[in-house]
């Protein structure tokens, strides 16, 4: 069965889109850490990041190295986090997200409910620095 | 002040070296969230990832991923994670840990005090792998 991020990738379910290449695709993360937390992964469904194709692989890492400065932009904070923890969705996906504190960056604490409104003010907020 | 992770390069401190490419350096971290966990650097001492020049980026995963499958066969794990916080150590670094729970990457607790002996151990099982 297709993961959930193909779904994505394919547009059979929604997303809020940050960015598109060849073979990568980044959304905002709708259980959030933080605000303005993007999720940047390969189209092709590997389960492990490492598995990657290198081509598609340094892809995936030049495709973050363009979002989190326009994350930084939009949500000023201390660093742009990076994680790949990939016990849950076996699809490859890099966090991206806005850090202050080492909290931010817990996967263990309850994750944010943001409304539809906030999720699409969110996405055109960072958009617009890319 | 040259921070603690470019007198490791230059040799003036001491560390479990893992491997080493023209501009990228790695080595145990010595106060670990999991047995195995490693850190790879640029030499060059630059504080934000996203700030590097795209060539030493691109040197840093290719050299992440050379290391997390050696961390994955010395430490049998569901996944290796990766992890760049940066809120210490003003000196780009990714974290790499072998993971079977959320808490294995959780940076919030503490983190585990392990012997020098346990450490050149760990060492070794790694290198065997590369």
């Amino acid at each position: 069965m297709a993961s959930i991020f193909s779904k994505i990738v394919k547009g059979e379910i929604p997303s809020y889109k940050i960015a598109e290449t060849e073979s990568c695709y980044a959304f905002l993360d709708i259980f959030p850490l933080t605000e303005g937390h993007t999720l940047v992964i390969p189209k092709m469904e590997v389960d492990n990041l490492f598995d990657l194709p290198d081509s598609i692989y340094s892809e995936l890492w030049s495709l973050a190295k363009r979002i989190a400065p326009a994350i930084q932009k939009a949500y000023p904070c201390i660093k742009v986090g990076v994680a790949v923890v990939g016990l849950e969705v076996p699809h490859a996906h890099i966090h991206l997200m806005p850090i202050n504190s080492i909290q931010d960056i817990n996967f263990a604490r309850p994750k944010l409910q943001l409304t539809p409104e906030i999720l699409k003010a969110s996405q055109e907020k960072i958009c617009k620095f890319l």
